[in-house]
């Protein structure tokens, strides 16, 4: 597989995504050109450091670059402020500058926290994305939102600050347990649904390569495919004003319920999504948005791939109520003036963002919805 | 005294300073043109509360403003990740969202906490700088510098977050100690030795009714004269990639005694500042960039207007080192690859951005500084 290179055009401070198979090993010589000097830090966890440490390492070393590795614990619980606290921290005493480079080395944790952490370290330093999950090389680390999570809701606390470079080494894949694949594959299919749908009917055909390990080729156009449309669409509206909230599909249902589940490894980040997804459209096909046989066949393919698709393909939440879930979603961050914003479709790829949804409509849906 | 409107012009974030009288009273009609919907969070401290809450308030109440008051603790102690933490979690609570406005209405520490917090609150929601103190009007309020303090060092977390408008009401000035006016005034006297020595001989002349309570007329134009020179400064290069730097005169010298106090009410910013500037004169002069009596004309005039110029003038620190002084110093923001840019100047009025400094000329320079 050749290496490919796609570009994110925004003014002033454009980068690229470069896409290619065994990148870690030559790290060193793909990320010399944005450093200041010949040092970096690498902000990973657990996990990555162990499947994928040695290789980064290597590159690293054989560019003759100097590398400090932070080491985080795996898991949505490491967004928080006390951990924000603690990496900035680590960093500064590492006499990080503004014009360093920090390393994001994992998945999409990884990622948000180490962008934040760059974002207000000295009031803004570079950082490089080096995704390792599918998720984060889909989505997470393309298009600089960066946060940490808080009591009151998911991604509530962060900052738009976007990579100096984004390298997605497919061959990371490889290791990534099929759980996090799943995961990953949820935001992929988010592409399809919003504004492609032929894309989706190729995932309908191929999307059982994508979730093996083989399909390593598959994988690969999946995340050129998502990486574009994400990168047209962050091109146009970097800072959410318009158009860039289509790609929250399923995330204002999804974040409330990663936010009832405390952040835990009960649900992670990409089944919440796909839950979410089929939420929006059942909720889209109950107000006469979207004709029913759409929203079949978006549970069907998200069933297919082992994804949830209702509240009883999670873990039994004793004390979860509509009205919990509701101000959960009241929290989000597309809020205007006490109007709830939330993106609704009006058929396989035709996401439309609605601004005049009926909270009371929403909580009745919600009601309906946990008790099935 | 008429009102005077001073811009600051970004590119897409131009933002206006209104400098006037009892501004306060009509607050809620002057910023009702910059709300979504008529409700603000007000962010303030204890002593502005008791001193002026009652005139915002009543302002707000004309205008048909909601509003609901956080009050913090006074002191730079307050600028910390925890308060960070607990003022970001109110806010949210009270339903804050990216399109509200959050009033910072205090002094320094207010602003850039508060500055902050609206920076990474949901990603950034609108806030406006109503400032309280001499400082904050002619400097904090003014160019969207927003951080808190960490062990490591002074404002070392932070973000670029300009205000969306800054009423500043010299009225204010009115209540505020003897202290906290001279604190102030060494800001004021930085522009002089920045780059306008006509400002600096006015200043000679007119300094003892500026920190006077009578001198109302004087501080209402030195407050003028300040921000216009720090909106030209901050228009020409928001984020500090050049000369921007130049409003940093005294600040390394000054930040690293406001960490080696703990931030302490023993040595207030201005204190630290007008220390720090005294300092760097001395500095400019031994490396033989500054005729020595424009050294000893600058130390003067701080001397008169009871700032301290020697570190003799602070509280003792037994355990005050020259080495710590120096690694505190070398935390400062403005390091590139691990060489120091230091502010000095080849006369009063003629600031300029060093880069090329000696740390063990530095060094030195602090040992002889301590043990006089």
């Amino acid at each position: 597989m050749k290496n490919e290179t796609l570009s994110v055009p925004l003014s002033g401070r454009s980068y690229d995504i470069c896409i290619g198979d065994n990148l870690l090993e030559q790290a060193g010589q793909i990320i010399a050109p944005f450093l200041n000097r010949p040092k970096v830090v690498v902000v990973t966890d657990e996990n990555v450091l162990k499947a994928q440490g040695a290789r980064l390492r290597s590159g690293l070393e054989a560019g003759g670059i100097k590398h400090n590795f932070i080491t985080l614990q795996p898991g949505e619980a490491t967004k928080s402020f006390q951990q924000l606290e603690q990496l900035t921290g680590q960093l500064l005493d590492l006499d990080v500058e503004r014009t360093d480079v920090v390393i994001a080395f994992g998945g999409g944790v990884v990622g948000d926290i180490t962008g934040f952490a760059s974002a207000i370290l000295r009031r803004g330093c570079n950082f490089i994305q080096i995704p390792t999950t599918l998720l984060a090389q889909v989505d997470s680390a393309v298009g600089g939102k960066t946060a940490v999570n808080v009591p009151q809701g998911k991604n509530l606390i962060g900052a738009f600050h976007q990579p100096a470079f984004v390298m997605a080494d497919i061959s990371t894949l490889e290791t990534l347990p099929a759980r996090e694949l799943r995961a990953g594959y949820a935001e992929i299919v988010k592409y399809g649904l919003i504004s492609d749908p032929e894309f989706f009917d190729w995932l309908d055909s191929n999307h059982p390569m994508i979730l093996e390990k083989a399909g390593h080729k598959e994988r690969a156009y999946a995340v050129k495919k998502s990486c574009a449309a994400k990168a047209k669409i962050v091109a146009q509206d970097e800072r959410e004003k318009g158009e860039r909230a289509l790609l929250n599909l399923g995330h204002t249902f999804g974040h409330a319920f990663e936010a009832a589940y405390g952040y835990s490894d009960s649900v992670l980040h990409g089944e919440a999504v796909a839950l979410g997804m089929a939420l929006a459209f059942d909720f889209s096909t109950q107000l006469g948005l979207c004709p029913s046989e759409d929203t079949a066949h978006v549970k069907t393919h998200l069933r297919a791939a082992n994804l949830p698709t209702t509240v009883s393909d999670l873990k039994p939440l004793p004390d979860l109520t509509s009205k919990k879930l509701l101000s959960l979603m009241m929290q989000d961050k597309k809020m205007q003036a006490g109007e709830m914003t939330l993106i609704l479709a009006s058929g396989i790829g035709k996401a439309i963002i609605t601004n005049n949804v009926s909270l009371k409509d929403l909580e009745q849906f919600l009601e309906h919805t946990i008790a099935k």
